[in-house]
């Protein structure tokens, strides 16, 4: 007789799960490295930020921001919360996620392949950097708004710590390079090394990059080092 | 008194436009220099080839498969019809064009980014390489028609003659490497070379490739040698 709780075979079977995945290269685009070169590669697909007053707008007031699910980075959530967004060809792309905590300002991050199907021409720049940002309406379920400055195109960067940065030889603010080998092998250029040590090292890439290269979650990027 | 016809005004108004797109590096993705090592590029977006058989099945019998406009490559056109297809997530794209001349088979080329949205699992082939292609729906004013094998992703490959491939180094069926540069930079691997005569000089990319690297057509790629 075995002393086991549900959980703890839960817990057993993800692990076992993770380690599957983690150590599958039919295509030769997953590793098991998990030490440098080799960094984990998220995903972004478009998602929505927003402040309390937005929020409050489009959803009601008094209606409260929710989590559904915490993301890779500490302190980052997946909200309960979705909207609609409709840019200057008056197409609509539906049930966009709103990422947690609220923040101090209103953003929609796209792909480029978005803003194309939108019909807007947003820079490529980091999150929070709105100078150059393009508009969209945003429809919630009891309201909506036209926001002048709040589509970008979030650039291609690294989340590390400071022990990590000086394990890549790279300070906050640099460009490096990275490769994801396999069948659609691609490089991309121009990664920001953005350093906080409430961070876990990740990738973020948006999926017009990771579906240029055939890939998803589950992936480990090599860094080429700086451009 | 300057002796010009209507028409030649209008050709040196297109030639002063291109010349414009072409000197233009505002991003540094554009490029003036046609010769060597720099290859034109031509954005794939998603689109059907047909066999007459289908297209008769789609179409209604009788009905003429006709020209809209050429494509850059000789012989090759874009057709005046278009059809939705779908796929098992029962999420339909409408309007996808059908290039001519018509085929000895049916094939949906698509992007990674469209396959997700279609729910099929598609292989990145040659064009014309079905043996493990995936099945679609294809939906005409006329008809409709399951396939078992048509829908792929088509690989990275570029279009030379066999004066280009002397000077390029290359044979038929090397893959090679290639860089666009500008803010989103990126090197594309794994690029087939194909070679006949009656080609124009061309590197196709597809939709997430190009958009990936924030180019359209336009620009010109760098050749970076074999893989």
């Amino acid at each position: 007789m075995i002393n086991i709780t549900e959980q703890e075979i839960v817990d057993l079977v993800i692990e076992e799960v993770k380690g599957y995945f983690n150590s599958s290269s039919l295509d030769g685009n997953s590793s098991s490295k998990l030490d440098y070169p080799f960094i984990p590669l998220g995903v972004s697909n478009r998602h929505i930020h927003l402040t309390k007053e937005t929020f409050e707008k489009l959803f009601g007031e008094g209606n409260e921001f929710e989590e559904m699910r915490p993301l890779y980075q500490p302190g980052e959530f997946a909200s309960k919360h979705t909207l609609a967004v409709i840019g200057p060809k008056l197409r609509s792309i539906p049930a966009i996620r709103i990422l947690g905590p609220l923040r101090k300002y209103d953003q929609v991050e796209v792909s480029l392949t978005d803003a194309i199907y939108l019909g807007i021409n947003p820079p490529v720049v980091n999150s929070g950097d709105l100078k150059r940002a393009v508009a969209l309406t945003l429809v919630g379920p009891s309201g909506s708004v036209y926001i002048e400055r709040c589509a970008i195109v979030a650039n291609r960067h690294i989340h590390m710590t400071n022990a990590n940065a000086i394990k890549f030889g790279v300070v906050e603010g640099d460009f490096c390079k990275v490769r994801i080998g396999g069948e659609k092998g691609t490089t991309f250029e121009n990664v920001l090394i953005r350093i906080n040590d409430s961070w876990k090292l990740q990738i973020h890439l948006d999926t017009d990059d990771a579906n240029a290269a055939n890939v998803r979650d589950e992936t480990y990027v090599e860094f080429l080092g700086k451009v």
